[in-house]
């Protein structure tokens, strides 16, 4: 549920309504699948979002769940990852990294934050951290044709990608980087804000590279720079 | 897609979008996703109605897939289970029983005909039928507070209820009562009309009776009677 209210935030939107749908291992009981509906349930209000649809069964398998969220845009324009243009500031809304010890599973989705930042008209392109940094602001790139400066030394790194890069061995910044599941929002403006991090800069170019140099934007392959 | 297309026919709405999940078999390859895709498009095209989001993911478990179908009324006020007043006729679409010899896959979903029936502005009631006549009639007479006289007689059998009584040894009219995934509609008017077939009567009781004689309409338990 959490996930795809952050695909709302991601392009600016309200949820209007999710469905859902279980298929509920046969070895488990009503009450397991009474606490799947609360979770879902709570989530969805948080945001007035009604769970308006979708199906329950049962299966000699795994459980399996899916939601889709019908979204809104709701006055506002949505955002899309096509409109960064080159000189655009690039912001994240948050720490980043070692997500996977918990907060991959607690975050709040940035739906508000989205709405407000939409709502001063600079915002030029958006989209939630869920791949990772490196590979989002790629997606930015990608569907904006342009490039970007990235500096890695303003990098918001979150409290648990440095407990996580005592077990990994990794930089803390690696895993800022590239780790994932963050739902923080990563987004670009059309001049200064003082909402959230300012990480970097678009370019005209194509390529995503490091002003301080010090990591490599590769999504795969910047362990052989560091 | 067809069991979703027809339960917007069973309140006579349109389908307005379609959300889709698939949870692929690690063991099946991209044509196999590609098949069900290109099914489900055939499906839902066949009725306007656009495939607007959901997900898919791969897992080492069984296929896994769930539609939901967002409907819209379209100017015709939707028809409920809850309409149906003593005195109204009974009407199925089409012959019922032995679906599972292929048609619970192949048939068509009844959205036009639904569509056609309300504009008469004598439906009273409406479901499609999924759990086969004898429950889905119970879920009419429960929600309208009512009961009903069936005229077993008149219970058009398909074909298939014949050649699937051939194997399991049961009456053909046991079939068309019980089967399900006939996905006809069944549905109640104020006055006599010309399509489909009559079947019975709705009364002022709570049970539902064979004018016949020849069947208990009971769910379960008809196997004693007959």
């Amino acid at each position: 549920m959490n996930r795809n209210l952050s695909d709302c935030a991601a392009m600016a939107c309200l949820p209007a309504a999710a469905v859902a749908t279980v298929a509920l291992p046969k070895s488990r009981g009503i009450d397991y699948a009474k606490q799947l509906f609360l979770g879902m349930k709570v989530a969805a209000e948080l945001f007035d979002c009604a769970i308006v649809g979708g199906d329950t069964a049962s299966w000699d398998a795994p459980l399996a769940m899916t939601v889709s969220i019908l979204g809104r845009s709701g006055g506002i324009k949505p955002i899309t990852r096509g409109g960064a243009k080159p000189g655009d500031q690039v912001y994240v809304t948050g720490p980043l990294g070692g997500s996977i010890l918990g907060r991959h599973m607690t975050f709040t989705p940035r739906v508000r934050e989205a709405r407000q930042l939409a709502q001063t008209g600079i915002v030029t392109s958006m989209i939630d951290l869920s791949d990772g940094l490196s590979r989002d602001l790629r997606h930015i790139c990608r569907e904006s044709h342009v490039g970007a400066i990235l500096r890695s030394s303003e990098i918001p790194i979150h409290p648990d990608a440095d407990t996580l890069s005592r077990q990994t061995c990794r930089y803390p910044i690696e895993h800022a980087l590239h780790d994932g599941e963050d739902y923080e929002l990563l987004f670009t403006t059309s001049q200064e804000q003082p909402f959230g991090y300012w990480i970097g800069t678009i370019t005209a170019g194509d390529g995503i590279v490091d002003e301080d140099g010090a990591v490599s934007m590769e999504p795969k392959g910047w362990e052989h720079k560091l």
